[in-house]
């Protein structure tokens, strides 16, 4: 059994969060709300619940459909409170007891919290943490902030919190209950994203609007960068422990992170799909008989593309949905048939055509080798890359799961060397002031960029102290736990 | 625990099936073809293999990814020769019982079958088979045709199961595999599909095309209305056990069932689903900025519609994939949301538009009433619905899972009365001629119609012995069997 | 991992069977029954209830305490009647299929039966049945039985059962449930047990006794050999369906099988154990100071034993109870430290002294060889070892799980060289006729024995047709079905 | 679903621990000790083992045998050291979180622990522990130790393990390993046991000899009271960090704990079992037929006080030792039945007889009154209960689950009362220095008595820190966890 490859060769983000206030059905609309969000992060979910004496936790391998979908696990949920987590795989690795949210029993009562991001320095604030006698029970970055939060010399929870969040770096959006609070915090720059919004009264916190949709929760507003909200039965009060650095927000959000019906700074991650399609048409023209997206987060930019270009739009390659992560290949002769597990070209559309293929975004290359060569092979006359981002060179240290630098295509190649590893007639990359100003920028500042584009930069916002102190590869846990 | 209300509003495929004769890998290949056939059945899967000595059976509830995807699962499963079966859910109910292949050892040796259709007078002959003798172990129709091989006065195999397909009524494309064959045969009137392919030399038998391009085999023909193909290590032989009477392909399949990217008659189903959405647009135009299809299954028709219309194209309405088929709705409140598990509307591409909704067909109307609404709540200024088959008015009997007559929309209201259910601004069908258009003919053949389509007409192509003896409904088993 | 040894070194009682009609509590009542018989069978066990319109059927792998201790479980079996079976491994292999009670629908209704014992003839009827077109399912002798109702041409279930029992032979104590019937009967011979008891006015049918004193039910009366009761809402009618041969109750369940609370005959089987215990002491005496008892089989017989011969009874070896059937070995190195999972000596019981050891049996002999090292290990100045029972011989052909003839120790060496592979300082075995006196005989008769001995004599009272027709092993399914 | 009733009306030990260190196959040997420690504590188990690198750590729920008797759960647990912990259920509650051994990893490398015993002042230590900011993640007073040796400010392991113990109260038999050694130690007076072993030059820490008796090891001596032994590759070194206060080993071990195969002291239990039995028999004589224990921890004390009593012992009570924890008894009227799950009465060894039944102790006496019910409905002429250990008036606070005292029934009734109650015709006890001269000690010693036998006495000889500090009823956690 092998991790099919596809899978290996994409960005990843790891979390959504969502947290619910004050509404009787607390448990089950924080399942529907991580349904919502489950594109964030499939390996495992949490919720905790709190219902005024006790707090409530399920963990669970797999989709929050398959394991949080009876009345059962909904009923050993009590209370009218409840926060929850999808994970894609945190930093540290898998295992029951890296699953969020993570809880703790302080001398002043319990707490529980939800994290979306990555600390830069955990690890140094761990090896503190643990000269003191810390006890780190998990392997994930999030268990610092507990552990700052213990330690803390201040009096109530939120100040307790703030402390902790002082001493952090990195990205965060956090969502917390305590026995009387929900609280929720974005880091400085806002780079992982947090809302606000309200069902019948209820707040609500979470990753993305579309948690709000499936509920029918209505919209607030973002969590602004280094803002603290603090829920309690008496309302909502913002807090800002920071001072005001600027707005980093992670534009590889619009690329592909997000759900397309979800809004960000009150722009639809659709429309500023599709508007990078168009800006793609308009700075990397090519004549040809059709768009054919990467199914499927291709699809709006090359909508957008074929609109912009007047070139018919058609779904030349077809996906298979029902594909899980794993799957055998079992022996090298069928390993070496190149087995079409996710992707199947729809050969009528493709034969004898001039293509242009549409991608949000190049990784390790692999899945668009294949790609190419399929379409080729179903009879393509030219096959035109056009990729809705410019080339990905550098890791994601804050929140995302990359592959590290050196197994970006980008990082080793030139975009010449790209196109003849990938086999295409053309391959071109939207600029980053494209990517700019197909999300409503008139172009990156280079002062004080918009959003957070390291990736595609290599500028990161934020100092990155463990990697910096020498620990560039995070260290495991000593203990190596089976589930 | 609620069903997905929206799943209840589908015609849905009851079976796919997939065997390989004489190939090392024969297990993993039937795993692979049976994961590309994963849309024909989602419910639980089988494979029997033959290792020259000894029948194998593997049968798993779950999908194709998940229950077959460990090396141990296939080393069960030894031999060069397999067949394989997804099913939706068979006539007769749930239960490990009525798994596919079914195998019997009869005097002469075992033969295990997979089936996909249905027979219309199963339960007539499997009460004259009782009063013989004979016990059944499952509910499922496909038994009847063990017991009529078992009890044939026949010599040889193939003859016996001859003997037991003159027997039979309805639809059925099946497989079989003996001590030393490989058989499959279609009905007399080729309902159900069934297609031969070839791999290193290894004879394939499909339920369609997909299923040899993930593995990369070659396509030969269609196995063709009333043939029986015997595949042993001398090679094929052709038999044509019935006279010749047609050909009654199910018209379904394009509209619905199939793969976009699989061939029937050397045309593309995603190609005739784009021919219906240019006929529709033909036949019933409607002025308006946007065309939105239902997806997945409205997207290729409504990208025909929007091309030939000349209106732009776009995915007003996003899907959540990782929804499952159950899943909570757990309190009235809850329920009372309006919760969007499967569906959420994409705003900005609906407000204030005109929009031309695209959807495959109408069953229950249950979701239809519900997209529209979502569609409206997001800001359209019109909705217009068009809907890319004729109004389906009756039951199937071949093996598709249909409402009974009455829950169809179509057979109780007008298209009038349906668009107020509905509450479009117009609603509109492709007619029964313009689909046959869309597929290539002329018009639909009165006297002798090319397909089946007694769906669209109520017009049915064989017997439906069991129906008009009185057996409308099914009878259950005594036994109430849990896994 | 392996099997653990000591397992494997003893007879295996296969069946348990259970039934209860007209009781509210039918499935709680019959889960129950089926716990007091667990010591008859712990591979699996499974329950069909009977509601006025439904079957419904439970079988699960494990132990009942496990399996069947859910409400849910039981919820899923209404009814006011129920039939159960605890079998420790049918003949022709494991697997759900051949888990009891089998289940078949007849053109008259539907029949469910549980069965303990082993036919001698199924093979060859079970091939004669498949030349007429009959389709096994399982690879369970008891389903022979179910086909030659269902072919018979009698005409009520009752005459169609008796048609079938003319055509067996063998060993049977069945229990069937019909639409208004519970039907009981046992084989001419009366080899196996079955029981008659009441509880409330409702009819009870068990293997053995304790399965009533568990419910505190009442013992009324052994079913006769040969006899069938038959029970209605009407009462119990007993029918005789065969000429009166004699009764051959196996006298191996006094010895090994049955629980020591139970009785046959009116005979506690520990009453019996303790007399054959004073009988060895009687026949085989030997000077020592202590007799233990090879736990836990050997007790009762070691208290008879040192009872009669004025020695001390103690507890020389201590059993684990907590084993299970399978444990690690992992290594080599772990192998040959000759690990004692189940027993091990008490020393300060042994040390120095002179051991009387008592079993119940030999079997292969590997256990005892490991017992005799173990209390020598200890310090034992002298191990006699005395074996409550003849020399096994012989296989048994009538449920009960032995090793071909020529893997028991007995039938391939004498007693002294025996005595020389177990290592003992004296080994002595009770005769056939003290056997006998133990159970209330003046001795063996030679003509008409009373009780089935054939594993002791190599008699067998009844045709063995499978076996003289050359069919020595048993045919295995062409099927390997995994669960 | 209901409790096994009889279950509750026992002490349980809670916990059994081995180590081992320097052997090639320290896991699977680790499972066989735990294997043969299973009698103290059958709920979950555990193995942490080191293979020079990494820590690995496998906890599963139910028995050894079951959990971990798959090759594959052994190769997930690498390395020459290994130390295991069976459970029967902690301070604080069941769930995954609490099953040993715990494992930390400190500034200074990983620690792992398991604990037999209980401390009276851990939630005083807790809530200090807390205030500084330390994060419990289980409900188990063990944590309590690992958070003490975090924060310690000595510099070696070892140091700060000191360090940590003279902080706690109570009873503890320790095994914990690190990266290079294996520790063990038992409290300053030694209640609970812990012995050291030896296999082919691999040092063996356990609760019980009986876990060296099952692979062949070689028992060395007595960890003494207060005594921490340090294991390394260098050899073994003995540390007494406590001033020497004597030796109040439990007891309850020779009454009723430890498997009757393990030595303490030099002295077999089952011997002092025995002896108990003979000194009852001295003290509480009576005139009967049969002497029967209440099988089966009351069987050893039956031999003895029959063999000195002069009065046959025979089995009258029956076991089903198939008997899980937990069984139906779905409905009032099956429940009013009195259902058998666990004994049945041998009736005719009881019929018509005077009978003396031995059982260990009583505790709530809830399974004395349905004995004795059961013993004179099987027809005894006289029922006599004799009781081999003296009345249990108290709790035990080291490490055994018992009752709270309201419910233990001795401590609210006298002995005519217990015995009006029981319906017996007679009830004894021994009396307490019966049971000093059983163990062979001339009588108790009233100002340093030679055991703890508090349950007896109420002498505790510890401080119970927490239960005077009101800290009564230990708190819960804040957080209930599933799974």
């Amino acid at each position: 059994m092998i991790i099919d490859s596809d899978h290996d060769d994409a960005f990843h983000e790891e979390c959504g969060v969502f947290g619910i206030f004050n509404h009787a059905d607390a448990a089950a609309l924080t399942v529907l709300g991580l349904h919502a969000l489950q594109h964030r992060g499939q390996e495992a979910s949490g919720i905790v619940s709190f219902d005024g004496k006790q707090f409530s936790s399920e963990r669970h391998v797999g989709l929050v459909g398959d394991t949080f979908s009876k009345q059962s696990v909904i009923d050993r949920l009590p209370g009218n409170r409840a926060i929850g987590h999808n994970r894609y795989a945190t930093t540290g690795g898998a295992g029951m007891r890296n699953i969020q949210p993570l809880f703790a029993e302080f001398a002043g009562g319990g707490f529980a919290i939800a994290h979306n991001g990555n600390l830069t320095n955990a690890l140094t604030l761990q090896k503190q943490l643990q000269m003191r006698g810390a006890i780190f029970q998990s392997t994930s970055d999030t268990e610092t902030i507990l552990h700052l939060i213990a330690t803390s010399t201040s009096g109530r929870l939120v100040h307790r919190f703030v402390d902790a969040l002082r001493q952090i770096e990195g990205a965060y959006s956090i969502i917390g209950i305590s026995q009387n609070k929900m609280i929720g915090c974005r880091d400085p720059l806002g780079i992982r994203p947090l809302i606000l919004g309200d069902l019948d009264g209820a707040y609500i916190l979470a990753s993305e609007t579309c948690a709000l949709d499936i509920i029918g929760a209505q919209f607030i507003r973002e969590v602004e960068p280094g803002e603290m909200v603090v829920i309690t039965e008496e309302g909502l009060e913002s807090i800002h422990p920071f001072t005001k650095t600027g707005d980093r927000f992670c534009i590889f959000e619009y690329v592909y992170f997000a759900r397309p019906d979800s809004l960000f700074k009150g722009r639809s991650v659709y429309e500023a799909r599709k508007h990078i399609g168009a800006e793609l048409a308009r700075e990397k023209p090519i004549e040809a008989d059709v768009v054919v997206p990467v199914p499927d987060s291709g699809t709006p930019a090359a909508i957008g593309y074929a609109q912009e270009a007047g070139i018919p739009f058609d779904l030349g390659i077809i996906r298979n949905h029902y594909v899980g992560r794993t799957f055998i290949e079992p022996t090298d002769s069928v390993r070496h048939m190149g087995v079409r597990l996710k992707h199947n070209a729809n050969k009528q559309v493709l034969k004898g055509k001039r293509v242009i293929l549409v991608d949000d975004s190049i990784v390790r290359g692999t899945t668009s080798v294949k790609i190419v060569q399929m379409v080729r092979d179903a009879g393509a006359a030219e096959v035109h890359m056009r990729i809705a981002s410019p080339p990905t060179i550098s890791s994601c240290y804050y929140g995302v799961d990359t592959p590290e630098k050196g197994k970006l295509l980008a990082s080793r190649m030139s975009i010449d060397e790209m196109q003849k590893y990938i086999n295409t007639d053309s391959l071109a990359f939207l600029s980053i002031d494209g990517l700019y100003r197909a999300v409503g920028e008139a172009k990156r500042s280079g002062d004080m960029p918009q959003y957070c584009d390291a990736c595609f930069t290599n500028e990161y916002p934020t100092l990155l102290t463990d990697r910096e102190g020498g620990g560039n590869v995070r260290q495991l846990s000593l203990l190596s736990e089976a589930q």
